[in-house]
């Protein structure tokens, strides 16, 4: 992480020679100063075809000669060339980060310490929850916060409002932070990429409800937690950062849950960097993360 | 682990107040020193019932007046009286490993090492192998060869003759090194406790064929191993030990299965020794595991 | 961890036959249920002599006929006949913790999340810090704060105000949550085994300031975290809890000390946790932690 | 790790812009397809100057017009032009590694083992000892065998002999697999970056001999290794690895040296496969690791 300014060029295209030569050498010309860079080829399928190319560059702002709009003119013909998908995002603009929660404070105390110590290093525009506990910790921090219940012959409008909030906020990603809700299809939808979810089990294993009682079922020796996008399909979303702690036969499950969040909420925050550095490329239903 | 001689005594039975003081009274009657001990209360199931009580004592073998056998007839009473499950063993009567094996090395050379290190002070009396590849590799370390080649026609006769030469060998333990064969349900039920394999992932995902290749196409940020003894059920049986390694975009599958290969090693390594030391106590289809 | 009231008792004696039994049967002759034990038996040093044993069991309280009071008159004999140091407690007895802090929140905050859940099932008579900054955040959550200066010229002064509202706070231990000043030897030897540091390193590795310059010039490729008793040898007390993270090449001294809070507050509450529950024997400069 | 033949440049320079650009414009203007990239700006020191770039690019061999020679003879302008340190290898040219071992057989299976399933894609010409232990094991192998005596009266003319051997061997890398001797320093001074090391501890704690012993101890909860590369600083040369495994108060001086043995042969066969890859590249007494 650098202390000055800086753009970040992510962009993916077919594998091809000369594409890292293309790019460097758009930026060279203009004297742009990198920072970091990361390249990565995907293999082409076994049955053949093309492989995929990924990069991720950090480039010092004061460096080049014109700001991100004019970068994103002149480059245009370089994208185009090499048939790219790429953005490229400005340090200086700090994302907005809007947070689902639930009744559980872990990652919410975690989240907002983060933010408080500059670590995290966002706007949180708002807190939404379906409960109304966390009202006087949220406001406290000078953060609004909506109490938007969902029950079960609401949930459309409930979702509505989730994301009429979200819109008014500006938001740049929604952050379910042990949100016990399941978020509708349409919403899912709305958002690709932009919905980041932390699971309470090392995925694939033990999908949906209580699933650190589905371990203690099936006796396993380590859990973990998934943070990953959200899709329509539970729990199936594109997997980000993943980790596991230990536990033993002396574990019952409300230890397992105590440890488990010990787990979620450092996933959560790693997972949640990553996206916010554009270290992220989700391509078909996983990820390239340049760490 | 001591260098002296001891006992181990290892038992179950129905929770209930003065377990612990009535075994303990029993073997501080005889003088016995207590080396190391474990315990564990199994909660009753939601629902109510009893608990059920786990332990296992070290005691030094020079300390008892008597012998393994005596000590079985004398404590019979007061098993009986507290409903037990049990079994003594001595450290001097060294385990007879038998390690099945296909064409992978990796875990054979890892336990091997171990036992001509002595950190695994047991007997191998064979490997058993469906190929030849390691004979020589074996037979150099003084240990005798089986090739008992497995054809989708001759299985109930290659079976039969893994389970004579396992006979005849007087086995206590068979160990599947990555033998990459599945067990005939008749001989996993000879066996109860008895077989114990490495699967290569960490199960419950990735169960069956080809779990690296199911973990790359899941896009998953760590892959695993699982120990575990075997039963009818395919990579279902009771849990031993597991593991995982960090693995990230830039691996391809082969990368996974080198990898792998060394939490394999580790993990069937750590589990082998749990069930040589009686660490592991299976109930249902978890384990204790008294580390 | 037990919802049920329990008593805990703790003791360490020289090592004989008939420990277990002896104290086993005193609780089972009152009926006593345990629910949990562990024993550790010390080896003796190698230049021969006797070990030590150690042991910790959890007794429901509602199985015994009389108060812990009543117990401790009770046990006195036994604990005298094996020539024991002991201790019981109470779980309904809740602990004093009295927090220390500078200018870094992540310690403060995972704290108090854990203390809103009841994770840390304690009380916060007080959060004391040489720094106002953090007395909104804390007097929000209803916890008294007490800014206590301390500069070259008044340290004398300052630890005497520490001790006045510690004493006064009826607190049991005090946590030094990135409380970055070093505590005198006076104070240290007021409180022997009552003062719990947070050193950002993984002792003996980088005692001292800026332990994080020092793995950055090192060039370690792990960086860790050490919980451990105060005394008056700086960073050298008893270590309850370790644990360590990887990094590499492109992470910055700022990256390290990010990373670093991560391993900071878990193991801090780890050995906060296993402190408060009666889990540490110190005994010399070791530590026995009965997880 | 490819499949392919391919080229690997490594090289360094001080920092500026269009490095990037310059390197891979080489590249492509010869139609160079690149299989990996790995790029690292390592800051200038906090009193200023200029930082330093490192990088290494995987070349697909087919994919240019040139062989290695040819390659260096067209780079060296644009090297100079940068005033980079650099090497290009080849896939195809197996390096030669020569092993010193003496008593303990951990390291030494493991090594083999990888290299008779071709995980470690070099040529072993000879395993050098001052023991015969293992002299049926390895001339077993096919692997000559060269017991070299060390007594405190003939290092000098020991080492020699070690020289020699290696000389002959035609070594590129020596490894020292728990090979319990200290190399003389005119000896490091005559490969340097060429030796590596596994030390049995977590440097830079408990340098020196018996590790575990000073862990013991100190009373630490985590045991760890690392490899390095060997300078005329006994345990002080460049770190290239490092793991850990917790251990805990059960743990006998012995049992760590058991679970120490684990970690040490997975960090030493991580760090060589790094050294034999071109991933490390090593700049004052640290090392960047290209992973």
């Amino acid at each position: 992480m650098h202390r000055e300014r800086f753009y970040t060029l992510t962009a993916s295209c077919p594998d091809r020679v000369g594409i890292v030569a293309r790019v460097s050498g758009f930026i060279s010309a203009h004297r742009g100063w990198i920072l970091e860079t990361a390249f990565h080829a995907e293999q082409p399928d076994e049955g053949g075809g093309v492989g995929r190319y990924f990069m991720r560059i950090e480039i010092r702002a004061n460096s080049l000669p014109f700001t991100p709009d004019e970068f994103r003119e002149r480059f245009q013909p370089v994208a185009e060339e090499l048939g790219m998908e790429w953005k490229i995002t400005d340090s200086a603009a700090k994302r907005r980060v809007v947070i689902l929660v639930s009744q559980q404070e872990h990652c919410l105390y975690d989240l907002l310490a983060r933010w408080q110590s500059r670590e995290l290093d966002v706007e949180i525009p708002c807190v939404i929850s379906n409960h109304d506990t966390f009202r006087g910790f949220v406001e406290w921090h000078g953060i609004a916060f909506h109490h938007v219940p969902v029950a079960p012959d609401n949930k459309a409008a409930a979702y509505a409002e989730v994301r009429r909030i979200f819109e008014e906020a500006c938001g740049d990603v929604m952050v379910l932070a042990r949100y016990m809700q399941i978020i509708p299809p349409d919403l899912c939808a709305a958002y690709p990429g932009r919905i980041i979810n932390i699971h309470h089990s090392f995925l694939p294993s033990f999908v949906g409800a209580r699933p650190y009682h589905q371990a203690w079922a099936k006796g396993v020796k380590l859990i973990g937690a998934t943070c990953h996008y959200v899709t329509a399909d539970l729990d199936q979303g594109p997997i980000i950062e993943q980790d596991v702690i230990r536990i033993d036969h002396t574990d019952t499950v409300d230890d397992m849950v105590r440890y488990g969040k010990d787990i979620e909420k450092a996933v959560l925050a790693r997972g949640l960097r990553y996206h916010l550095e554009d270290r992220v490329l989700a391509y078909g239903n996983k990820t390239i993360v340049f760490r």
